[in-house]
C-alpha cells in the first residue's frame, strides 16, 4: 500500500487529542480524555470521557468498536492521558484494554495521579503489549494543563483574560463603560470561561461594572462558580452575580449579619488569611489553595488593573490571554498595575504559547515557562521515545 | 490528466509573486515584479525585476524561455504587475509579450502610472490576447505598497516599527538603553528597513542612542536614506548616522555656518515649513511629499514616543510593525504619546493585517484602513474577476 496511507502515530493522536478536545466543557474537573482505536491504518472505535461519573474515553472506543463488530486482538490504541488503573467512579480502564488484547496502546503522557502514575503502563506491559509513551505530549498537557496543575502542583492553573489597545490601555481615565474588543474577541472569550471551574474577579469591578459572570455564548452543562477577592467584605447581595448559581466571596471579615444575607443569596463566604498582621489584604495564596482543594482545575480571571497587579506579585498568573484590539488610545489606564522597575531583567517575563487572528483582534497566549516546565517534567517519563 | 496536474491560476500568480518578493529591495524605487510562463502545466520561464535600469520581470521570462529554446506562442503569461507600454530606462515591455504571441496573459493588478493604466490590457486584447486581471490582486498590491502609495496619493507609504512590552512600554523611566525585543525581532526589522526608501528619525532619538540607522543583518546592493526630523536644528555632526551615506536633515531653521558641517559630512538640509507662525514645528506633511517627490516608495519610521504621536497626529502612520516581546515592565514610557480620550470612539483605529511568533516575540502589523483602501481601489478594475 502507498506511504500515503500508513498514517503516522501522531496522526491517530491528533484524531484522539480532537475528541478530547470535544469534551473539555463536559468531562470537568475530569481530565478530558480522548482515544481512536486502529486497525489495518483503519480507525474501527473512537470515544472521550463522558461527564463526571459516565464511561471513560478508553471504554467508549471499545464499545464503539465493539459495537460495530470488530475484532479487538491485535490493534493500537491510541489515548491521550495514560489509562487509570484503580477504581473510582468506573472500573479501571486498563483492565478494560487488557481484556482487547491490542498489539499497541499508544499514550500521548502520564497520569500524575498518585495512584495512577505509570502503573497503567507497567501492566500493559507486563503482559506483552506494546506501549509507546510521548506521542503529542505538549499538546495533551495544555489540554487538561489546569487538571495536571491541580494534582502535580496542588494549585489551579490560573489565566487571565486582557481585553487591551496595542499601547496596553484597558479603560478610559473617566472609566465609562466600553467594550474594547470586538464581539467575536468577546465569544472567544466565553469559551474560555466555560472551561475553567471559577470565574475570578475583584470587588472593585463587582462595584464598577456589577456583571453577571455567567457563560453565555458557548454550550455548558453547568456554570463555572463566581469567585470574589473581597478583602473588607463590601460586596452587595443585591449584586448581579447572585443569580442562584455557586457564588464564593474571599475576604478577611467576618460579619455575621452580612453573613446571612449573602448566604440567602446562594452564596458562599470564605474567611481567608491576611497578608501582615493588622492588615485586611487577603492572602492570594490561600485563595488559590482553596481552589485546588475544591477540585478547581483552572481559574479564570477577569479582573481590573489592581487585581490583576497583586496576582502577578503573587507569583499567580500562569497564563495570559491577551486580546488586542487595533486600536491606541493614549494616556489611559494600563491592565495590570505594577510598579517601575530599574533594569529590564527585572521585567515580568513570560513565554509566548500562540498567537491568533479573532476577525480585527489579535489573541495572543502567553505562560508562566518555569511552572510550565515543572508539570511537564512529571507527565513525561524518562524512557520516553 | 488527473485534476492535481490542472494547477490554477492562483499556483501560477503565487510563483510569481514568490519571484517578485525576492526582487524587493533591488527593483526600488521601481515596484518589484515578478513573471511566470506557462504551458500545459508547465512553468517553461520565470524572471523578476532587475535592479533600477535592468530587465523589467516579463523580458526576464521571456529570454529564459528563449534561452530554454521553448516555443512561446500559446502559453500563459503571469505577471503580477500590468506590464508597461512606455519607453523609460527599457523599451516596453509590451511589444516583448507582443512578440511572444501568448494565449493568455494574467495580471495580478494595473499599473497606476497615468502612462499605463489600462493601457497594456487594451493593446493586449486589441490582438486577440485573452487577459485575466486581479488573481492575487491584495498580495500584489501589499508587496508593492509604497510604489502604489506614491504612484496614486503622491505620498510614501509609512511604516512605523515599534518594540514593546505586553502593557505597551517601549523605555523605562531611567532611560537605561536596553533591547526590549529579541535578536530575531530586531533582525527582522532590518529586512523592513532593507525594504523601505528612506528610515526616519526624531532627533531625540540621535541625541539619546546616536544610532547608526544602518540595513546591517539583510544582504542590500545600497542604503536607505537617512531622514531626521530636527525642527530647531539641534543636530551634533559627529552624530553616528554621518558614516558617507545620504543623510537629509529636515529642518525650520537655516544657520548657514551649521548647514556646512552637516553638508561636509555628506548631510543635506532640507528647509522646510512649519506648522503655524512663530513656531519652529516642521509641517510633516511636507516632510512626507518631499519623501514622494523624491521616489521614497516606503518609509521607515524608527522613533521616539513623541515624533510617533506627532505623525499619528498627522495622519501619517499607513502601517505599524509592532513586535512584542512577552514581558510585562509596569510603569514606564509608552511608545506613542498621545492624549487622553473621552469616548473609546475616539480611539485611532486600524485594520489588522497579520500577526506572526518571532521566537518568543510576536509580530503584529496593522494599517490605514481608507489609506489602503483608496489605493486598491486604483489598482483594481472594475471588470477584475
Amino acid at each position: 500500500m502507498p506511504d500515503l496511507y500508513n498514517l503516522s502515530d501522531e496522526f491517530w493522536m491528533s484524531q484522539a487529542l480532537d475528541l478530547a478536545r470535544s469534551s473539555i466543557c463536559v468531562a470537568w474537573p475530569n481530565p478530558s480524555v480522548g482515544c481512536v482505536i486502529v486497525k489495518n491504518n483503519f480507525c474501527i472505535g473512537k470515544g472521550s470521557t463522558q461527564s463526571f461519573g459516565g464511561s471513560h474515553a478508553e471504554v467508549c472506543a471499545l464499545h464503539d468498536a465493539m459495537g460495530k463488530h470488530y475484532v479487538l486482538e491485535g490493534s493500537t490504541i491510541y489515548v491521550t492521558l495514560e489509562p487509570c488503573c484503580h477504581y473510582g467512579k468506573t472500573p479501571p480502564c486498563v483492565n478494560a484494554l487488557l481484556k482487547a488484547k491490542p498489539k499497541s496502546v499508544v499514550i500521548a503522557v502520564l497520569d500524575p495521579n498518585p495512584v495512577v502514575n505509570g502503573k497503567s503502563i507497567q501492566i500493559l506491559r507486563s503482559v506483552g503489549i506494546n506501549v509507546k509513551i510521548g506521542i503529542c505530549a505538549e499538546e495533551a498537557i495544555w489540554l487538561n494543563i489546569g487538571f495536571f496543575s491541580r494534582v502535580i502542583t496542588s494549585l489551579p492553573w490560573v489565566r487571565t483574560k486582557i481585553a487591551t489597545s496595542l499601547d496596553g490601555r484597558s479603560s478610559l481615565y473617566n472609566k465609562k463603560s466600553q467594550w474594547i474588543t470586538s464581539e467575536s474577541s468577546r465569544k472567544d472569550g466565553h469559551y474560555w470561561r466555560a472551561r475553567s471551574g471559577a470565574i475570578l474577579t475583584g470587588i472593585g469591578t463587582i462595584i464598577n461594572d456589577n456583571p453577571i459572570l455567567t457563560v453565555r455564548h458557548f454550550p455548558i452543562s453547568r456554570q463555572p462558580i463566581k469567585a470574589i477577592i473581597d478583602d473588607t467584605f463590601l460586596i452587595d447581595s443585591n449584586s448581579n452575580i447572585f443569580d442562584g448559581s455557586r457564588v464564593v466571596i474571599f475576604t478577611t471579615i467576618n460579619d455575621k449579619e452580612k453573613n446571612k444575607k449573602i448566604i440567602d443569596q446562594n452564596g458562599e463566604i470564605i474567611l481567608v488569611d491576611s497578608i501582615g498582621k493588622n492588615s485586611n489584604k487577603i492572602n492570594l495564596s490561600s485563595v488559590m489553595k482553596w481552589f485546588a482543594e475544591n477540585c478547581i482545575n483552572e481559574v479564570h480571571v477577569e479582573a481590573g488593573p489592581g487585581l490583576n497587579g497583586k496576582l502577578l506579585k503573587n507569583n499567580s498568573i500562569d497564563e495570559m490571554l491577551l486580546y488586542f484590539a487595533p486600536i491606541l488610545i493614549g494616556e489611559a489606564n494600563t491592565f495590570i498595575k505594577i510598579p517601575s522597575i530599574n533594569e529590564l531583567k527585572d521585567a515580568v517575563a513570560f513565554s509566548t504559547l500562540e498567537s491568533k487572528l479573532i476577525d480585527n483582534d489579535i489573541r495572543i497566549r502567553v505562560y508562566n515557562y518555569d511552572r510550565w516546565n515543572l508539570i511537564k517534567e512529571k507527565c513525561i517519563l524518562q524512557d520516553m521515545t
